[in-house]
């Protein structure tokens, strides 16, 4: 970095609970070609799907203490549940910019329906916080909204079964209800879920619109960095550094999967001490 | 208790990632209906069961030192992951005597199996860590072990997806290859597993016996407290107190559904602290 003083140099800071939140990494390193970018993954207490309101701000609060000390100029919350549960107290205390996925998400699908029929999947915990209702009912109060947890898809993703006859029929039962509402948008509202989205798209059918938050999140940061002055004006591709809770090996491998290109500078921290 | 100084009256300990570790309490109890327990389950952390090693043995090393606080006289490892990965570790740092689940299953597996061919089931970190093929193998140097991971089982245990068509047909993809093997016993090397071992006894047909360690477990823990002179003498039931690292809500939820009676006595802890 030219000038180490200079705000503008600072990476971005991502998390997640663990490796879904690459998707929404791929999606910003895009876009943002330049900006460094440090990701910590927190592999070792995942995933943050069904736990209670409480241990997802604790962790979450702990994450951002970790991202903070690496001098971060902005945080992405890459995780639904995280944004679902922890965003207010991120905010409150991050000191620096603060991007969730949800809002970018809402926003989307409601400019993609045309029927006014939104659904939604997730894990339990971001379904049980109706907080994908509020955004969207925020953004188009006449909007009606489906949603279902779905917890076995990360299992499923994680598990590497991506497509074949037992995912497409978890995918019929947990999506039955929603299609049964006639829905013309799914909000894939876990960032673990575009790795299940052909199949997702195969039980949907054509009518059914998927929204991934990934190139809206991505958007969002870029809008929030343009306005607050702060996107990385030096020459030269900017530096992603990874940071997980549990194995490197294990990141590396399952990480490089994910995102279908190598992941290499990947460091353990323990983030407890945070 | 009578005498707080006598240690026969001090509570047995148990721990485990969460919730599985409830099917080996209920065996104990069974048994020993005079014990007080104490049982903690880390579902602020679960599952342990795709985790490292190095972060399995940090997790039972904090919960070991937290049972301690709580004055036990022995410690039961109920899960099978955290057996298989920091047995170890846990025995040479309690300073009370520790039972571990692998070896009592692999010892049952060993005396029900006629024709020496025993598979067995387990999270990943179990089946990677080979322990009980090292287990089995010493029990009876001349049987042959096949074995195979089963992530998916425990997810759909805690869906509450027990039976029904697709758990067998996830249950079928896995299995296969033991049954090919001609297995006649199958060590079901989860404690979550039991809440599917209809499903899994359909899949695998009468000629496979099904082991479950909950009973072994519970007999080598009543003949090590017998052993050292540690049984409870005191007249009147044993109190059971549940300890969760996430929401007590669903800790007695679950924890009633997955023991078929109501769970009291539950309180949160912090871990990280320990």
């Amino acid at each position: 970095m030219a000038d180490p003083g200079d705000v503008r140099s600072r990476p971005i800071g991502i998390f997640d609970s663990g490796l879904g939140g690459l998707t929404v990494l791929k999606a910003i390193a895009a876009l943002l070609p330049k900006e460094h970018i440090v990701y910590f993954g927190d592999s070792g207490r995942a995933p943050y799907g069904s736990k209670s309101p409480e241990t997802i701000i604790k962790f979450s609060c702990q994450n951002v203490r970790f991202l903070r000390e690496q001098a971060v100029k902005m945080i992405v919350i890459a995780c639904n549940t995280a944004s679902s549960r922890a965003y207010e107290a991120v905010r409150d205390s991050a000191g620096v910019p603060v991007v969730e996925v949800v809002r970018p998400g809402a926003a989307a699908a409601c400019r993609l329906t045309r029927s006014g029929r939104i659904g939604v999947i997730g894990t339990r915990g971001t379904i049980e916080s109706n907080v994908y209702i509020r955004a969207i009912q925020c953004s188009d109060a006449a909007v009606t909204v489906v949603q279902r947890a779905c917890p076995l898809f990360v299992s499923l993703a994680e598990e590497g079964w991506w497509d074949g006859e037992i995912t497409r029929s978890i995918a019929a039962v947990y999506l039955r209800p929603l299609l049964e509402q006639q829905i013309d948008t799914l909000v894939l509202g876990c960032t673990h879920y575009p790795l299940l989205s052909g199949v997702i798209a195969e039980v949907c059918g054509p009518a059914v619109t998927l929204v991934q938050a990934g190139q809206s999140v991505a958007a969002v940061v870029r809008q929030t960095l343009a306005g607050a002055g702060l996107l990385r004006t030096e020459p030269g591709a900017g530096h992603h550094t990874y940071y997980t809770s549990d194995s490197v090996d294990q990141f590396q491998i399952l990480g490089s999967s994910f995102l279908a290109e190598t992941v290499s500078d990947v460091h353990r921290i323990d983030i407890e001490r945070y």
